[in-house]
Formats: structure tokens, C-alpha cells, sequence
């Protein structure tokens, strides 16, 4: 496959450029009879839109979804569900130096090096803009989820070196930064102002938590469920490391200390008695709550002068000018839960037919059943 | 696909348990008329073979490679590589309790809890003895690479609390932990020989550097380079994180520290000034030097008692008796450098066709080509 | 992969229903740095209107793709082309019967059987309406091969009993049929008003031809080049057999008739002698002319009254009124092109990574190439 | 993918030369808990086995297949499954000028044209050895199908210009063409002895058929059941035309005789009135009876003299000595069958995740489901 398509069963494949005419994302492989409507991926779309505090871009982009094809009647058909988002704010302009410079942290050079030459308008096709799709797409594997009891708490840990240290969900949604620490919300706030002040930029640390995963999803040995979590979240951006469970502190700690005992609960079933492996034993999800964390680095496009060269390899001392968002973290927190849904959903999936009684119930069941009648399918 | 493949042009599919006959991988879609015999493979499996020093597992295996099919004549032929690795010691043994019990950060209950029964001889699939099978193959993904003056350097950052502060690249292959630092190498046997009387384990990190990439490799948006490295180190058993360049330091500097800036060098091509990067920009290599580094988690098997149950949900206190690696780093190092062999190599070969004027110049020089004598491989 | 995408390096993903907003395809992995702008899709869309004839169906659609990614200052960019195609022709009407029949030769129990319920307006997604989207996506990778000195020669080789005995590559334009044979089309035109005086339908057959083909391209074992063509043309709607050079009648022949021999040609380059092969061989092109061939069953839509029940499972006798092209294959002609096409770029970019030179050569070339400068890429 | 994986969730993939050491297939994606043993594998390979009538070749394998991995106390783990059959016929011999030549039919030509040279003895890759692998694999298929109650009928329909038209499923075993007509067997038999006499060879066609399958498996629109079907069986070396039900006789009927309609069975249930279609309509499985037919071409290795030229384009009239199958059919039987069968049992794992009800239904029975004991599973 080529770069732009993301898992097996549920597979999102996304399209366009910063400063096209749309963006969008084709999602093939959602099992049929999931209602579905354009507000059930506004609302998850909402959370990444530019615009909504002094921290993130002030780009004029309403990102209305359209959904063009793959639900009918209020319900997905089981065919490829395409996702359009107008560019609205694609005022063609005067790109200066862009056009010809390598901006540093940006994947100017990388895309000239490949192709030979890029779409220069607001980073093109490597623009943070290219993640509204994934959003898009990955609300519908959230909601796919949400209908078996899965549930998403994602947030910012850190701005910059402030660290969130108290932990209240309801917070999150209640301070820009999506942070669950109002203390911390309000020192990260200092630290980005200053950052602005000084024509800089602020990296972070965003954390995922998902509950009510049942044991049993990835796949030995190459798509273990924490291999393509890495995968998936790697792939975004601006994230330069991937941690599951304690993740960098493993390496520091003891078997002992390490290990996850187990026993059972009320019901008899075995449930992990600490969770350092953040739900994922064996890149097999254990039942336990997932848990993981993602750093991101600082926003790239920054005031203060760099060294760079054009593409004709002539020196140029770049300064960016115009808004951007300080630090990418705010708007990241939903696109990591988004890509971890994705994930979620494909192995889910996948694993569906992993046990011959499994597939055995299945046939017996469904072997001549006549079709549902559309009413019977909520 | 299932998962017991990675890679989507040079692709590797292993199989094989701990206890079973043998394990093996196929290595499909190298490219032909590479030299290759079973000595290429041999010397990197020797480099994670047991029985080496007395912190690596005592279990006698030869571990001698047999290429089956896709070499003739001293050279790959363009089919599919089939390599054996035969387990020599496989006794039947009695396995006591651990074939009912679930032993704390092992896979055993993902195993069940996905396919409803295991193999417990050893960890059967899950067993870290999967990974000769990735270290054959990424031999052969290293020999392509090499051919092209891609050369890697893997080694031991860290074992348990001991960090190797200084560099040499001669050290590595000196000590038993391929650390490049010979005081921290000796400070390491001190630290695991504690860990031992206490009948516990320590993990470590591994990094690894490659140098002689071109710039380009890496499809956007879902295929970077650095997300399915991302993948391909995070499906290693013990790694829980994985960090590309400045990996988790990015998210407390400001973008003027972590912005690689460009220059040209005395051939006018455009070179990253510095390399906070890793050598990856927006997915892309970005011709500097590849740096990652990957987090591994002390070894699960350790004699102090932990607490778990048994399939059937009754609690035990386990105790795994017999010798056990008290750390997983030393072995781990080539499978961190077979894997990423395996991703280069893999994202080269799809970089060919990138461009149009790649497709034309291939097309035209071998259009209507004859084919060549095999005595003009070489 | 689920199963709206075809290719594995030039990969289209198509979407899209009937009655919809719009259809549309997305084309990932097109090399870069090929010229596209519109209207070279446009014009092979055009081959498969609908209205053009009074054989094809009335429906008005103007079948005017936009292309919304993927292509920059006229050239492509190597990212995702996203093309899309509105649905003018969607006033919502009465479905009356047919909403809840199954229409015999229709796939209307098949979507029932398998997703429950379906999209019933015109057919959805199982309408020969997606087709529009498999012809945009293979005008970009027709424009690719011809780039490369491919081309294609594809018409109708019979209509109903009618067969072409002549072969004038002129006058497939020149009839509605695309037949290459001016008497034969006559005679179909006869054939076919006699077909809808009598409320029924024809079949046929579609031949395609291309010449300028290189050796060497397609996969041992399971992606021959012909097994993945046999799979890109019964992915057709109505096509229920596949034939590649003597088809059905090699299996009448003897061994002595059936071998193609070698010879060379005036610059020393190996050629068949005859080809009944059709240009493939093991699987892999032999730079002879490549001939394929396919079987269209009669549209199913016909006017005569028929047996079938409803998704409740009552006896219907089901008239399907209205106009319906008598015969599927005057469009189906570009369709067969366009898969064609679509399988052998893929097959081509694919290829190039076949041998270690042709590895060496690219590295060597581009290893740390400065990017190209834009207006030297045509 | 490289070309020798087949499947999207139960993967076959084989290795292995003709002349080589060992063929094999790993099997990945096989659901777990399925008994499986090396005879269940056997009986099938048998089928196909050399030297078991004067019209098969006589080379002496005695085609005994190891399973090396992913059965466990006598079931399938769900881990990969490896099978490997040792070639045991490969003493060393005098190749003479079939190492330089391009025999007709063959392909010679095309390996070296693709990579450059190739391995020559026997046929190496290309050799129809390839397919033992395919069949063992197949066999493993065919027994999860078994399991759902699904049934296969393969068959010889005819042999050169002699027809079975007399249907006797018991007769099909009792000669060595595998045909259901004892009468068109001894006519066959006669009709090879000729062909044997004048050192030609003979084609023939093979008939499919498959009961008791579900509706609803294929997936709309590249993958439906009948496109991968054609993929699977047009893969087999020989293979030149595949048909599905009616075929290449659709293209001269009229809609009113090609349509199947629809009536009920004793259960309420929707079945087809008629099978002209094969069992497949639109792509999806209707209930009905799957019935395909697949064009074999003659033996392509003849002792009459033929013309062709060496690798280094000199002229050659080629006579191939040596004892050869005068006609492939026979062999070819049990070779359509398994690649039936592995496209059928993958095509029903990935329907299992079609619909909504289906996944939740899986969900809340298997949410938090302790592990299966062992001994519950048969």
C-alpha cells in the first residue's frame, strides 16, 4: 500500500492539501448498521478546529463535514463512507520565501527530496491541517467503539515544562490546553505567553486512557496491538516518541517492580492486579485500562530568525512571520485519540474471527439467515 | 494481512514456537542478484545467540540458519527466501504449573484470553526466541543496505541504573552487553549480579544510529519513516518506548532549540546543521544521520515469588525456578538493528517509483533489455 | 484491506453510491511529476456516458470530475489525487417496488444477504455507476504507460449473437458500439432494437489490446500478471469469464499448436514467435502484445416480467419499467481499458525493484540528489 | 505485496524451487482451535501426487508434508502454521541446454527478463512443483470449511477434445483423470496415448463445485467473491480462462434466460430459482451452489522439436527428452479445489465484521470471556 491508507479491516485512507480545495477521507470497512450522521463527527471534528483561543492559529476555518457517501437512511451501508471538508480559507497569497526555502522542523526538504518538488502553500499535503481527515475518520471508530462500552479520556500532561500533577476529568474540557490540572492549566498559559513574547514555540506530552477494552485484540507478532498503536501515533506529525504503559521508566525499574501480577474479580474473571504495562501484555490487550503517552515537539514555525537555504542551496536567514499556534499540543490531544480509535477498531475487528468457535457460532448463526429488516437494525 | 508479516515490498512472515520443531521466516520481494549464503545470516544470528556470557540464558541452541529456496548459484534469485533455524533443544520437559499459570508480564493470558488455549512450552510463539527468525532475515535486509554504503551502529545505552556516558564504537563488540563504554559495561555486571542474588531483573535502553541514508525514504502520511520504524521496534517483545531523535526531550524544549536548521556542503547538497530530528523530518529521511532509541522492560521470568492465578482463576504464588537472562538488552540489540534494516530497506524499494522521471529512466534503459548473463551479476 | 481498493503501490480506492451525493476515487502512490489536469480524465470519462446513444441509458449526467488533491501547478504531486465526480441526476422519486424486491441479476440480495439492509435507490453502491470512478482513476494510469510508449486498443468484439469478423482500429470510434468491424455494428443495432421491442437484453464481449509493453512485469506466484488482471476485470460488474491470449480454446489445443517460440528481433532482442500466450507467460509479460478478453452477461434490468420475491420473502412477478441500456458492453469497453491500465502501472512500479542493479543504480543516482527544480521536470 | 502471499486474513504464503531443498507454505490467520494433524494435510497432497498413473510424470516425491509450527496438542494455535515437504528427487544432473535455452510455453523467458537469470533446474520457481504447497495449504482451509458444513466437487470436465457429458460423482475417483464420466475416460485415455505417440501434449478444462456456503461473502467492489476467485485460480500456472457459472456463454443470451430469479425455501429463506450465475451475484455469495471452470493449455514440455533461442539469442530447434505429464488436468483438479477453498475460508473471515449486530454480539459475549479450557475446544 501506499503511505495514505491506515489499517486492515477498518481501513481510513486520507487526501489533500493545506491550501487545496478540500480535504477528506475515504473509510472503508465500517461494519453496516452503525448510525451515523454528520453531527456525530462535527462534535469530535469541533475539538481540533483552529480559532478557538489566542494559542492556536487563527486560520478562519469553519471545517464543516460532509459526508458523501456510505450512510443511507440514517445508517452505514457497509460501503466506503467519504468524508469532505471544504477549504474555505485558501485565499491565494503571496508565499514570499516559502515557496523556495527549506523551513526548519518541516518537511519542506523532505518532500523536495522525494518528489522533486511540493505543493509550498501552507505545507501542502505535510500540513497539521492533513489530521482534520483523521479526526473525521477516527470519529466514526469512536463511535463504533463507544456502542460496545469503550470509552476515551485524552488529554495534555504537559506544556512546555509545566506538568500537570492533579488529575480531574471534568477540568479537561474546562481550560484550553485540554489539561486536567486547572493549576497547571494556568501556569502553561504564563509559559505560552511568554514563548509568544519571545517569538518562540513549546513542545508537551499528551496521554490517552481507554477503558472497557476486552482482553484478547492484536495480533503476535508484527501487529501487536502496541506495535500498530506506535504506528499510529508516530505518524503523527509533530511526535517524536511513543510510550505504552510506564513506558521510558521500564528501563529503569526491576522485574519485580515491573511485573503485573493477577487475579480475579467478583465475577471469577482474571484482571491484571497493577497496570505498569498499561493494558497491552504481549501486544495483546490484557483487559486492563490502555494507557499511553506521546511527545510532541515544539511547533516549528516560529518569528525568530533561522539559517536555512532555498532549494537552489542559497543561504537565507528565515523569519516566519504572520500567527501560529505556539505549541501543537491543544489540538494534538484529539487526533491522538482519534488515531488510537482507529487502532482499537481494526484490531477489534481482525480479531473477530481469531478462534474457530468463534467463526463456528457465526456460520451457524448466519448461515441462511434471511436479510434484517431495516427497522430491527437499531 | 495477519500478523506474522512486516513489510510491504520486502517482506518478511516468521513463524515457529519456542518448543516446536524449528523456526524459520520466508523473506519475500528481495531484490535478485544479491550474493548471499548461509554464513551472511550466521554472523548476525551469532550476535543473539545464548549460551554467550553468563547473563544470557544458558539453553544450548546452535541456532544454525538453513537457507531452503531463493539463492542459486551464490545469488538471491528474486523469489522468496526460505530460512529454517531447527530447535535443537526442545526436550520434553515437565513443565510443572506453568502450563495453568499465568506468569506475571508474559503473554500467557493474551495468548489465552485471544485464542482460548496456548502453547506453554516456552512462551510457544510469544517466546523471545521468535526473534531469531527477525535477526535472519534483517541479515539479509542489511546485506542489501550495505551493498549502498548504509551502514548501522546498535548498541546498549543502558542497563537497569547504569547509563554509558562515553562513546566508543570499538568498545561495543568488547563487552557482553555491547555497551559502548567500557567503565558503564563493568558497572553493569555489578548492577546485574545484585539483580541475580536478589532473583530479580533490570531492563535497559538500545539505541541505534545508521549513516550513508539518502534523503526520501518514508511515504506520507501513514507509512513515515518514522512511524513504521515506530511500529517495527514496538513489536519486539520487552520495548514499551520508542523514541526517534530527541524523542521524549522534545516536548520541554522551545522550537528554536529542536529546529534543525539547513546548509549545503562542499558538494552543494542541502544537509540538517544539527540533528535533533534523528534524521527524520515530516517522515521523511532527511539524508542526516538515523538516530532511535528503544526502552525494554526487565525480563518477566524471575525467581521471586509474584503473585497470579491459574487458568481456571485459582490464585498462586509463583516462583520460576531455573536460569533465566536477568536482562533482555544484550540480545536485543540486533533484533533493534534487524528491524530497522527491515524498514529501510522496505521504505527504499517502495521510494523507487516516487517519481515520474524515475519510472521513465527505469523504463526506457530496460524496456525491451535482454536478459543479462548470470556471470554479469556480480 | 476491505474491499474498496485495488493496487499495491498505484492504489485507487473508489466510493461511492448511485443515488449519492457524488462518487469519486481516490488514487494514492501516482508517481510525481506527472502532468494532469482535468481534462485528460475528462475525455476518458466521456467514453462511458450515459445518453451518448439511444442503447445507453438516458440518464442525464454531465460526469464532470474535479480533481481536489494531489496535483500542483499542473504536475502531480506524489500525494493522494482525490477526484470527484457530483451526482446531478439524484431527484429523489418513487423506488415503489423496488426498494423492497430482489431484482433478479441485480446484487440487491447479495447486499441484503450480507449487510442487512441496503442503499435500494438505483442500485447504490453495486451500481454500474462506480465504474465512472475505476475510468477516472485509470485516465491517470493510462496517462502513466503512455508516457512510456503504451498503448491500448479496446472495443466491443460482440454484441448478443453478432460477432466483429473484421478489424478496422478506425472505425471503433465511429459506431456507438465501439466495434471494430462497421457491418458487424450494423448488424448489433438490428439485433439490439429487436432486443427491446421484446423487453429484454444482450451480452457480449469486450477484447483489449496493448502494445509497448516491457518484459518482466508481474509477481510469482499469486500476483502474475494475469492473475491479477483475471481479478481487476471480474471485479466488473457483468463480466463472468476472462480469457487471456487463446483463452477457452487452449484447452482444445495441443502443446505443439499452443507454445509460442522465440526468436530475435533486428536489434538481438529475444521475441515470440506467435502468441497465443497474450503476451504473458509464467505469469510475466513477455513483451509480446498483451490480448485479453471478457464475457458480459445481459443487463439484468429488462422489462419482462420475472419471478422473485421481496425482503420479506413474498412471491413477486417483478416488471421493471422505465429505460435501461439494452446491453451493458458499448460502456463497459473503457471500463475494461481502465482496469487494464490500472493493473499494469501498478504491476510496472512494482517491478522496479525487482534486481540488486536496479537497486545499485538508483541509489547510486539519487542517493543525495538536490531536488529537482520545478520547471525541469517535464 | 511481493507475489507469493495470497489472502487478507488467512494468508497463505509458499516458498521453494522445484530443485531446492524443500517447498512449504506458512498459513497465517487460521483460526485457533481447529484439530489438525499431517494426515489431514496428506490425503489431499496425495491427490496431486507425481508418478500415480503412465499419464503423470514419473519422478519419484513422495510429497510427505511436516507441520513445523502453530499446532499444539493437536490443534491449530492461531500462531503461523508452517508446512514444509522435502524434495527428495533432486539428485544433480545433466541440464544440457535447458539451462541456456527459453523452452516455448515456458517461463524461462520471463524470469530472466524479470530478474536477470534464473534458477533452471526443473523449472525452479515456475515449476508447477509450487502448487504441492498450495494444496497442503488448502487442506487447512478446506477443513474449517468442512467444519461449516461446506462441500467440494473438483473435477476434470475434459481432457483435449473429449467431453464428460455424463455426471457421475462416485466415477470422478475411480480413474486417473479425475473425470465424472467413465465412457469420456477411456476416450481420454486413448486420446493421450496419441498425443504421447506424436510427442505432443493436451489441455482440458476443470470444473468447481461448492455447497452448502453462506450468502453474503465477497466484498463490494475489488474484492468481491468471484474477482478473487479468478485471481486465485488464474495464478495456477496453466490456468488461461476462468469462467463463473455460465460464463463465456452469458455473452450470447439475452437477459431473460441469463437472470436467476428468486423464490423461497420450506424455511422461509431466499433462494435462487436458477443458477446461471454461478452463486455469486454482484460479487457476493447468493446460497445458491458455487460453480466455476477454469481452461487449462497443454503441457508446455514436448518432445516434438521446437524453435526458440538461448539466453544469448542464438537460434534453437529444442527437443525435450525425458519423460513428461502429457496433459496437466489430472493434477490440476486438486489445485482449483484448494485455491477455491482458500479464497473461500478467507472471504469468510473478513465477513464475520460486516455488519453492527454481528460485532456487538461478539462483543458482549466475549468482552470479558476467561480463557476456553483445553479440553472444551473440540
Amino acid at each position: 500500500m501506499s503511505g495514505s491508507s491506515f489499517g486492515s479491516r477498518f481501513v481510513v485512507t486520507t487526501w489533500g492539501e493545506s491550501h487545496g480545495k478540500a480535504i477528506g477521507a475515504v473509510v472503508d470497512g465500517c461494519p453496516a448498521g452503525l448510525p451515523l450522521c454528520e453531527e456525530d463527527i462535527q462534535a469530535m471534528l469541533d475539538r481540533r478546529k483552529p480559532g478557538q483561543s489566542k494559542f492556536v492559529t487563527a486560520r478562519k476555518e469553519s471545517d464543516q463535514v460532509q459526508i458523501l457517501s456510505g450512510v443511507f437512511e440514517g445508517k452505514t451501508t457497509g460501503t466506503p463512507i467519504s468524508l469532505l471538508i471544504p477549504n474555505t480559507d485558501q485565499r491565494s497569497r503571496d508565499y514570499g520565501n516559502l515557496a523556495e526555502a527549506f523551513r526548519p522542523g518541516h518537511a519542506d526538504f523532505g518532500f523536495d527530496a522525494k518528489y522533486g518538488f511540493r505543493d509550498y502553500r501552507g505545507g501542502g499535503r505535510s500540513s497539521a491541517r492533513e489530521t482534520a481527515a483523521r479526526v473525521a475518520a477516527g470519529a466514526i471508530a469512536e463511535k463504533v467503539l463507544s456502542r460496545l462500552g469503550i470509552s476515551f479520556l485524552c488529554y495534555a500532561k504537559s506544556i512546555g515544562e509545566v506538568e500537570a500533577k492533579d488529575f480531574s476529568a471534568d477540568e479537561i474540557f474546562r481550560n484550553p490546553f485540554y489539561m486536567p490540572d486547572r493549576e497547571a492549566a494556568q501556569l502553561a498559559e504564563k509559559y505560552l505567553n511568554q514563548c509568544m513574547e519571545e517569538g518562540d514555540s513549546a513542545g508537551g506530552t499528551v496521554e490517552c486512557r481507554v477503558t472497557g477494552l476486552m482482553p484478547g485484540l492484536g495480533e503476535p507478532v508484527f501487529e501487536k496491538l502496541d506495535a500498530v498503536l506506535a504506528h499510529a501515533l508516530m505518524s503523527i506529525g509533530a511526535v517524536k516518541a511513543v510510550e505504552i504503559g510506564d513506558g521510558v521508566n521500564v528501563s529503569r525499574t526491576r522485574g519485580s517492580e515491573n511485573n503485573d501480577g493477577f487475579t480475579t474479580d467478583s465475577q471469577g474473571r482474571t484482571i491484571p492486579l497493577t497496570n505498569h504495562a498499561g493494558g497491552i501484555l504481549g501486544g495483546i490487550s490484557d483487559g486492563g485500562e490502555l494507557f499511553l503517552k506521546v511527545h510532541i515537539k515544539p511547533t516549528p514555525s516560529i518569528r525568530k530568525p533561522q539559517q536555512t537555504v532555498t532549494r537552489n542551496g542559497e543561504p537565507l536567514m528565515l523569519e516566519i512571520s504572520g500567527r501560529h499556534d505556539p505549541v501543537i499540543v491543544p489540538r494534538a490531544v484529539v487526533v491522538v485519540e482519534a488515531m488510537t480509535a482507529l487502532t482499537l477498531v481494526d484490531a477489534l475487528l481482525v480479531h473477530m474471527s481469531s478462534r474457530m468457535e468463534f467463526v463456528e457460532m457465526f456460520y451457524e448463526k448466519n448461515m441462511r439467515a434471511a436479510p434484517l429488516r431495516s427497522d430491527s437494525q437499531n
